[in-house]
């Protein structure tokens, strides 16, 4: 019998999703040595402090160190898989991989988000592999989905729920009717949010999923910085109530659509919370879990639903790589230029948000006087803006404003914008307008 | 410049998808140049009929041809596109494409699931590619999902809406509370389902399906005559009308569930309709939609969804299959051992039906006297069978059965037939009770 082949694996980092690689490694080991024909052997494991005394796993203490500028240059590691995020050190550990012949794993969106073509470039001039498909929708294979499963397919829009904080605090919000900062203490608590959750809570995490996207879907690198992006701290409970009454649920989205011609016309790109229809799909991705709805000119629509982060999700996306890199390996095609580099980039504009059409949910506190509905309806009427619904409260305490709720038709940004700048600035106004972006029905 | 390489397609059939995959390949022909780097060019199709007066698309009448024999053999031609259906001819040319060293792209799930182990072991021998992922859900990439993205994970369970014209036929009696028969005789007008529908509503299509899919998620080939199959024919208005009644939806399921070993346990798998949770993602799949619902060891539960059939959506993997060939054939790997074909199969059993434990609708159409809900009881209690609720109409007209409904807690399947066959007997019972599997909350 053969002997079987072995590909040796280093690890950067052994926290949550190292651990799980380590688990699933040995927990898999004899289905994946099935599918892939060689054992993925973890060979060094580069941590910050060796005598860290509680990890997620038990590991050979032997193969732990601290020595990470040796680590990715190995000869006996094929595979680095760089598990320790940000943009600094991870960046640099894995250009020196890539320099030293290593294939890489990754699941840091903000690297490949903010230096994607810096990394993808250099992995083209050494001729290997960089795989990433934990960095969007945690263990969803939403990545091969994408650029295979859709090769033939031409995407037209994506409508995405990739951040699990953000969603598990909205669907805590939707159930609970607590306010946004109690359910993030809680969730904080409970170890569902980040002691700093601010790129989560504050659409940047999903922004750095929705720059990759796009780029796989439409083959143009964007800034992340140039993208749109609220956070769902805009959403009060009152918000969640008006959404109800109207048939919405309010879902933490990312939005991405080509406009024009098919390979050169501008992207809209956005990251916001969003009144969606109870009837769609993206209604029912509670808790934590992630989805992305993919409109496409031959499928038409389709939905890719799981967990988006967690121990063992995001290890699973991060292994499922590693074998396909290690199939690459056995039939020498590893570093190929083939379908797992994001495609060239092309000069696409990213349209501007005052450009962008959508529907709105508007709420305008206002003292409580007769003809104010009259004054607000007539400036939105004045910038073009057109009302599907409108709801005013009945008279509130002195103290508290009066809720006047609007949701409107299709409309520019621009003018949204214009019409609730000069709202804002009237006397009858008691605090800025609400905006809400509607969507998953203007089609 | 180089010369732009181009890879020779043949296609057997013209029909619906035929002309779907001629009609991708020129939409999108840009698109699939840039991502493949070459060229798929269609250079013959083979039809019965050379002067059929209507076709789906517009072709080049030189590419037609009737010799069926000599297309799967043309020099000219890398990859071979079945689309003729049925296990007779298409076998035979599948075969032969094989045999001349021909890369096979097929969306027969009858041939793979009656045939696979032969056309994936001539596959092996030629040193050729078999893709197929148009066989299960359409233009939904599930086989790519199954085998890559989940390559490192562990199927536990699998629940599958995979046959459109069945979930189009159950959603509008859900939607109408007409019965099954006048729904059929309007999709048939419609085109939605075919002049014989009987491979659809039967079941029989989705055991094809979930046969491909048991041998991709636990590596063992199954007798697809072995796996217990009901039609959506059993389902009548009054059912989903008390399904309703308890928060459950009826939607055509295909169910597979590994047991004991994790490589060499009993499979369960089975095909019917059955009540499942209105809050579970696979209610809300509705139309001729399909959608695949993966219970995995390390991802936990995940969901794939889109178009199960029509002629863009199938045509849309077909030509992904194409694309993946042709990076196979640019690459120098085609037809290598590689993670496209089934898993070795091997020796699992099929669970027998008897053994297999579920929850359970059950309905029976009694005579209307006092003590009849005791007989029914007793008996049920005395097989074993737990009941969670239970339903008695009020009195009927005299031509009418009374209707006694129950849903039992967790049984076994051997138990219940016992016991229905012991009620049926009874003198009280005017029609054999109607049994409908409840599925999605008994974990």
């Amino acid at each position: 019998m053969a002997k079987t082949r072995t590909i040796g694996v280093a690890l950067l980092g052994l926290g949550n999703v190292g651990g799980g690689v380590v688990k699933l490694l040995e927990d898999n080991a004899a289905a994946i040595l099935g599918r892939l024909g060689a054992k993925l052997e973890v060979r060094a494991i580069a941590v910050r402090d060796l005598d860290k005394p509680k990890r997620v796993v038990d590991v050979d203490r032997g193969l732990l160190t601290t020595d990470v500028e040796a680590t990715v240059r190995r000869a006996d590691v094929d595979i680095v898989c760089e598990l320790i995020g940000g943009t600094t050190l991870a960046k640099d550990l894995t250009l020196a991989a890539i320099a030293a012949g290593k294939h890489v794993v990754t699941a840091n969106k903000a690297l490949l988000a903010e230096h994607g073509a810096e990394v993808f470039s250099a992995a083209e001039r050494a001729g290997v592999d960089v795989y990433y498909e934990a960095a969007v929708c945690g263990g969803v294979p939403i990545i091969r989905v994408l650029r295979e499963g859709l090769a033939s397919d031409r995407v037209e829009s994506l409508h995405g729920i990739v951040n699990g904080t953000s969603n598990y605090i909205l669907t805590t919000m939707t159930e609970t009717r607590r306010p946004f900062a109690d359910i993030l203490r809680d969730a904080q608590a409970l170890g569902y949010a980040e002691s700093d959750p601010t790129l989560d809570v504050s659409g940047g995490d999903a922004a750095h999923k929705l720059a990759i996207l796009v780029n796989l879907c439409f083959g143009t690198i964007v800034d992340v910085a140039a993208i749109p992006t609220d956070g769902i701290d805009i959403v009060e409970p009152i918000d969640l109530d008006y959404a109800d009454k109207w048939g919405y649920v309010i879902k933490p989205l990312v939005i991405a659509r080509a406009h024009g011609d098919a390979a050169t016309g501008p992207i809209e790109a956005r990251v916001h919370p969003a009144l969606i229809p109870r009837n769609w799909l993206l209604a029912d991705v509670g808790g934590a879990k992630n989805a992305l709805y993919v409109q496409s000119y031959a499928l038409g629509p389709s939905l890719y639903y799981g967990a988006g982060a967690g121990m063992l999700p995001t290890a699973m996306s991060v292994v499922s790589d590693m074998i396909e890199i290690g199939r690459n390996i056995l039939a020498r095609v590893a570093g190929a230029p083939g379908p797992t580099r994001p495609r060239p980039a092309q000069p696409r504009a990213l349209m501007a948000l005052g450009d962008v059409r959508t529907r709105y949910y508007l709420r305008f506190g206002v003292h409580d006087k007769p003809g104010v509905l009259g004054q607000l309806m007539t400036i939105l009427g004045a910038h073009r803006i057109s009302i599907a619904q409108v709801v005013q409260d009945g008279r509130a305490a002195d103290a508290e404003p009066v809720w006047v709720v609007v949701l409107t038709h299709e409309a520019s940004e621009r003018d949204v914008r214009q019409a609730l700048g000069e709202i804002d600035a009237l006397d009858i106004v008691r605090q800025p307008a609400r905006l809400i972006r509607i969507a998953g029905d203007t089609k």
